[in-house]
């Protein structure tokens, strides 16, 4: 197990994506977003999908020199063209254009097509609180999931990420896929021959399964049936129709609002990803005294975490708290990255003739 | 079982509310909220409310001649306070707001504190598609919820209603609690004498329970200990955390925007409900051409529901759907109470000397 520390991990990871074929400013985003990830704790949108990122250049789904098109626009909001280029600097141009108009007119909205994996959702969505604004951002992804009564694969895992502004936490970041778990928690499980929950999946019988490996094969397989189950899980009973209808919203913002692709038949048009996002931010002073209303979030964060706690718990979090002290405990002690990513790291070293970070720490 | 005529029982209601109290003009939101919910298959907000509200209206915690006062305004929003007013009238007010600003600035938000129970939320939200807009309507409620790791009641059910225009469907409409079911629901199996699945509550000791009717006296209890689970269940298996997360989200849209009273402390403030809500409108054409927008948004659901069916199911829904469905029935056979309702109903009328609608069918 490894450590690395933070800047000089960054740098790294900026100067093998441009290796890779990413210019320098989009290295530079997209290496920040992989190594905030693995510093809170979400390897899964870490420095592990480097590897991922150079075969989809090489196949032409990731164009890192594409420029990002403004399709459509009012003074209130924007429709962007990524023409397949890079997720990260996409999304921080589209959030940026959120946060413009929202300094204009209250609010800002932008949407977009023909994009790509842009990295953590909560990322995007947590540039608002420190310009007094609540931000949103959602995407479509892969096909991964089942809808209720069906069968087939139609669905992304379809984050949403919302972040309010906090006086004291600095906000409030709600950053969930709309199924029962990410997509990624399904790979770890399978990469470490783990049986899953019951819960999580149905197999291409759409029978119940805890077989991850079998179902990490299925997701590569061309075989649409089987598949994440959202939020709420099978049925109706405890409410699964409620996670595919807040899977199904996500999509209508990302791909409807862009005129883009959906879930079902993204990576799969023949012309890059085609993956589509939504940003909206609007500002805290259309509701009165920016400070005011922050303290009244962080109240009702405190009065949560202070409450009384179940048997067997000694503390309540509340989101995006998790994620703020993994990256604290980063900071100090250096990035974690498991053996197989250090690995492929190496391996980009020895390749591309770079030298490697310290690792600061091993245990 | 009786079923009534849509319009007689909408002039019958709202002849009840004005002798409870009601002035004429929230009298007919009141009891066309209440008879669209019957209409639509959804008792727990419809007609059964009425001896409840009329007790509130005694307890003074609903004020019917109460004005709506408007405490905070921008272009783009407003900020409005209910003085413990009627929901209905409150929340049919604020959505006006917001489509009237949606149309001059292209979006329009309204947050709401100080009111009551508005009914269905997506009765609000589905104001937008007709107008070419999306619309988001949310409230916070009496808490029955407990938290991830926590076990005292603190947030509401807090629902979230979305509406996306469709073709031909008219819309895609997501009217959902956050809590695995909704608290009716609850209520609707003590009444019955049913055990409830295991998955949507945890008693005083919080320990999963099947016990309806335990639950239900727990809710009436000032105990704080005990309460339903959020969207995801217990724990962060399956996501509970997830449903806590959307459950707070909402929570913070609507008492911390409008400066309100958060889920907590509502019912409990001494001055009224103290019900906050959030309403959100914005226009399509700020990302197209609207007939585009709403036919992809079609396209979407009708790909999903042609899709291949899980087995033994022969049928997949999308969001407004099944409702949309009983409302056609219950337009055309009349609209569906339970005895109890109706009771209550034969009650008012001999109380006030009204004449009761006829009964069109009895099976």
């Amino acid at each position: 197990m490894i450590r690395i520390g933070y800047e000089p991990l960054l740098v790294y990871a900026e100067q093998v994506l441009e290796q890779i074929g990413y210019p320098n400013d989009k290295a530079g985003i997209t290496a920040w977003a992989l190594v905030e990830a693995d510093a809170r704790g979400v390897p899964s949108h870490g420095l592990q999908r480097v590897v991922d990122y150079e075969k989809y250049i090489k196949e032409g789904i990731f164009r890192p020199e594409a420029p990002t098109e403004t399709v459509y626009q009012t003074g209130i909001s924007s429709v962007l063209d990524g023409n397949s280029g890079i997720g990260m600097d996409i999304a921080l141009k589209a959030m940026g254009i959120c946060l413009e108009k929202a300094s204009d007119v209250g609010a800002g909205f932008c949407s977009v097509r023909n994009s790509n994996h842009f990295g953590m959702a909560g990322l995007w969505a947590e540039m608002a609180p420190p310009k007094n604004c609540v931000g949103i951002a959602m995407t479509n992804t892969e096909p991964f999931a089942i809808v209720t009564h069906g069968c087939e694969r139609l669905l992304g895992t379809n984050p949403i990420a919302v972040a309010f502004p906090a006086t004291r936490d600095g906000c409030f970041l709600l950053d969930m896929a709309t199924t029962t778990v990410p997509h990624g928690k399904i790979e770890t499980y399978a990469r470490r021959n783990l049986e899953m929950p019951l819960g999580w999946a149905v197999d291409d019988k759409g029978a119940d399964t805890t077989d991850s490996a079998a179902m990490s094969e299925l997701f590569k397989s061309t075989l649409p049936f089987g598949g994440q189950l959202m939020l709420g899980g099978r049925g109706e009973t405890l409410g699964g129709h409620k996670g595919y209808g807040l899977g199904l919203m996500v999509e209508l913002f990302c791909s409807a609002l862009s005129g883009g692709t959906w879930s079902r038949h993204v990576f799969s048009s023949g012309s890059g990803g085609a993956i589509t996002h939504f940003f909206a931010a609007f500002r805290l002073d259309l509701f009165g005294e920016p400070s005011k209303i922050s303290e009244l979030v962080q109240s009702i964060l405190d009065e949560i975490r202070a409450s009384e706690k179940a048997q067997g718990q000694d503390r309540i979090f509340v989101h995006g708290e998790k994620e703020r002290m993994r990256r604290e405990e980063s900071l100090e002690k250096g990035v974690f990255l498991d053996e197989k990513t250090w690995g492929e790291m190496v391996l980009y070293s020895q390749r591309f003739k770079l030298d490697l970070p310290d690792t600061s720490e091993k245990k």
